[in-house]
């Protein structure tokens, strides 16, 4: 016997599918949802359904906003010759947010992964190419912005093979210590790049 | 300048306001959302909308389920002097996970909590004595199985005081350590009432 009415298990597994969504997490979901009032109902799902229609993905950068080219590509006191290299929006909002970052952007749309399958094709990674080599005044340098994981690592290495013959300063984000952090519970490679990249006082 | 688009930033808002999504998750689903199959979005916003309408609240025991009388209460090989008293449909669901009851159920619809204003009023307990007075076969045994923290333990304590004039056992769901727990860890309240509710072996 099924424990859930049907349309109750369809609203709980759609949102099971949703990413870090676990099956208590939908359960939980599913049954706020059933509380809600029709008129929150009814604006979650015309927010779900409109958002698609109401963004552009910049032609420029490759990010989601409400206008292609978007505002910072639009920005003229932005330093044109500085590109931050990121996976997606939301890290490109994360950097934005930190207000230490006054180069324009480029969004890969993700990154290398042989097990999700995503390759050099899946990115946007030509358009990349294309803006450096077209790029009026010149770049001088690429920040690679991406997670400091397997992936983004592998992507910072392939995009630096390819980049490295255009002879533009290419960087990364600084591993180490986050504030706040303990010595005792570091990993060891967070610990050494923190050794290796420390800063004179 | 807005980091994101309205229509984006508007979604971003309502998923946060759901039970358990945080800003970055809420950033994270709205994102995944973007990159959804139409198809797979329409979908997604059809279940939420019709999970209200295709689900009855049991007339009976007051869970949410396609029928009311819910099957469960239907059931006539369920022992009808037995009533396992829950919060939410979802813990109803818990217990029947586990196999190990064979009575039915009560659902609250929530526990006491002045601090997000439920008073005994929202809760279904006329309905839970009105079924313990006129109920036949009469109710032998009330099991209260309602989460071991504040809120629950209060719960329990007002319902055993308005019950215990009827003169039913009244029991409630064991405390102690749960499988695979660490002794060195636990706190000592759960070690405590693990001592007292020691079994013999």
């Amino acid at each position: 016997m099924a424990l859930y009415a049907e349309s109750l298990q369809n609203l709980i597994d759609a949102l099971n599918r949703l990413p870090g969504i676990g099956p208590k997490s939908a359960e939980r979901l599913a049954f706020h949802i059933v509380k809600m009032r029709d008129d929150d109902r009814k604006l979650l799902t015309k927010h779900i359904l409109e958002v698609k229609d109401r963004i552009k993905k910049c032609a420029v950068c490759g990010q989601w906003n409400s206008s292609s080219p978007c505002k910072i590509c639009l920005d003229e006191k932005r330093d044109r010759t500085l590109i931050g290299v990121v996976a997606e929006t939301q890290d490109l909002a994360a950097i934005e947010r930190t207000g230490e970052f006054w180069g324009v952007y480029h969004v890969l749309g993700g990154v290398l992964n042989p097990l999700t399958g995503v390759t050099a094709d899946d990115l946007n990674i030509n358009g990349l190419l294309n803006r450096i080599k077209n790029s009026e005044p010149p770049i001088v340098e690429v920040i690679f912005a991406l997670n400091p994981d397997v992936e983004g690592e592998t992507t910072i290495l392939y995009l630096a093979k390819l980049l490295r013959p255009l002879k533009i300063k290419l960087s990364r984000l600084a591993r180490g210590l986050p504030l706040g952090a303990d010595l005792e519970y570091a990993d060891e490679v967070t610990l050494g790049d923190a050794l290796k990249g420390r800063r004179s006082i």
